[in-house]
């Protein structure tokens, strides 16, 4: 089961978090960037090279300190199909170096539609680990997903309270005893019901932002069975105070994402352009010790 | 402005509908097919050029037919980066025959995330006219979509209440005097607000279901400047009068989807599959003429 084998290499890390892939051309040492445009002059196919050879560098720094990566979509579409290829390569490189991935594509549609984003994004075209969905549709827009997810063997994560400031604008909308979200978070739970795997928790897990801790810790204890995907650490302004409310007793049960505070640490390092792995790899070992002082993993 | 584009085409071609493509291989003739799979063998490349030539086969046919065209994204996700480079040849080939090109994406992301989607999409990589988008996550997933399509002279749809059978789950919740999905056409119309075209109608326009027509036509009170992507239609169930709700007194506003009901109509004629453009083009015209009894484009 797909959570289980995550579970088992944030165990074996000790580290639960996440690092997002989500390079712009801005965030990579601007020597590498230079290389790849002199060699395919300033095209997306320039411009991909360089984010696919930035992420292999991180993948190699980062390999053995952090259990799991997450390509966020949209950076990769920005350079058209050129970079929809350099995500391919970059989720291939990363399970070649043992790290579960994460595809954060937040897609949201339903029936035949939905079931061609699983097809495609779990299955062997793209072949992650695991997807971001978005639940606005119904479960229409859920079960294709997770039915794909259970016959490959795979995770999805449901979003259910987002960690950007206009998250509330309909999330927290009450409507008789419960708000929007606790309304998807009750779908969530009762559409992965029965999913579970040996670590407890169900195929089907939810992205609830660090921002709101309040509603992370209410959510924690309102839906025991799911895997929680926690961004908004970091540059949005989580702390490790702030997620530690996402785990479970045994540390177990969620993981916190860090995309540009690690993608970006060698920009704030002396000489960082040069080392801009071991600016990564430290950056990654902060966090990592940062939520460590708040959560003990059994 | 962009709907003006969109407002002229379809008062020019009579017909205020769009022809999604959304190929899959068993919605496309065999003998295409095995041309495609004989020439790379039984591949991802071979698949997408099967659904590449089979779009331009249809472009050639709905010329002058129909004004818009509407490819789903999943269907390329689904053959993996060769797929996404097909979708990104349609929308080129889509141009050079004079279509308006809605991508239909749905994406939903925050911040510069939004923004990167909305400049792969709308911006040179993919070149769409319009996008369609989820609003879950509120304004942050909004305004640099809308921004971006200002800047660029594009349109964006906003998914408001969708034409699925559980969409209500979230949608229909009634939190105070509104449901969700009014909520929801608010925020759409407020913050598209200040961006009419001549045609009166604002930047951010609004996906509303066919199959909920009470709705429909409430919502067309509502939002007096909001332009109306209207799935549902066919093969859903919606009809041509549950559609004409949708439009304005003079017959604008609005586009109605069909999808299934015009790619796999030489399935249900006679020789179709060596016919399959002129299937596809009386078809779609047998669409335009359904709506045109209860519809009068001035």
């Amino acid at each position: 089961m797909s959570f289980d084998r995550l579970h088992a290499l944030i165990r074996k890390t000790k580290n639960p978090t996440v690092v997002g892939l989500d390079a712009r051309l801005e965030y990579i040492p601007p020597q590498l960037v230079k290389e790849c445009l002199d060699k395919h002059g300033e095209t997306l196919e320039g411009a991909a090279e360089a984010v696919l050879r930035y992420n292999m560098a991180l993948l190699d720094a980062l390999q053995g300190v952090v259990p799991a990566v997450k390509p966020q979509a949209a950076y990769y579409e920005l350079l058209g199909w050129p970079g929809v290829k350099a995500m391919h390569d970059t989720i291939q490189y990363a399970h070649d170096k043992g790290f579960y991935v994460i595809a954060d594509i937040k897609r949201g549609d339903i029936g035949s539609t939905a079931q061609a984003y699983a097809e495609g994004w779990l299955g062997t075209p793209f072949c992650a680990d695991c997807v971001t969905i978005n639940g606005y549709m119904g479960s229409d827009a859920i079960l294709p997903f997770l039915n794909i997810a259970k016959e490959e063997d795979k995770g999805v994560f449901l979003l259910v309270k987002t960690s950007n400031p206009s998250s509330g604008e309909l999330q927290d909308m009450v409507a008789g005893d419960r708000q929007v979200y606790t309304v998807m978070a009750d779908l969530c739970k009762r559409l992965g019901a029965g999913s579970e795997g040996e670590c407890g928790y169900q195929t089907l897990g939810a992205v609830v932002g660090a921002t709101y801790p309040a509603e992370l810790r209410e959510l924690r204890r309102r839906m025991e069975k799911t895997f929680f995907l926690v961004p908004g650490y970091g540059a949005q302004g989580g702390t490790a105070q702030d997620v530690a409310g996402a785990f479970d007793r045994y540390g177990w049960g969620a993981i916190i994402n860090s995309s540009r505070g690690i993608l970006c640490a060698w920009q704030k390092t002396e000489n960082g352009a040069e080392h801009f792995q071991d600016a990564a790899r430290a950056a990654a070992e902060a966090m990592r010790d940062d939520i460590k002082k708040y959560v003990t993993i059994v």
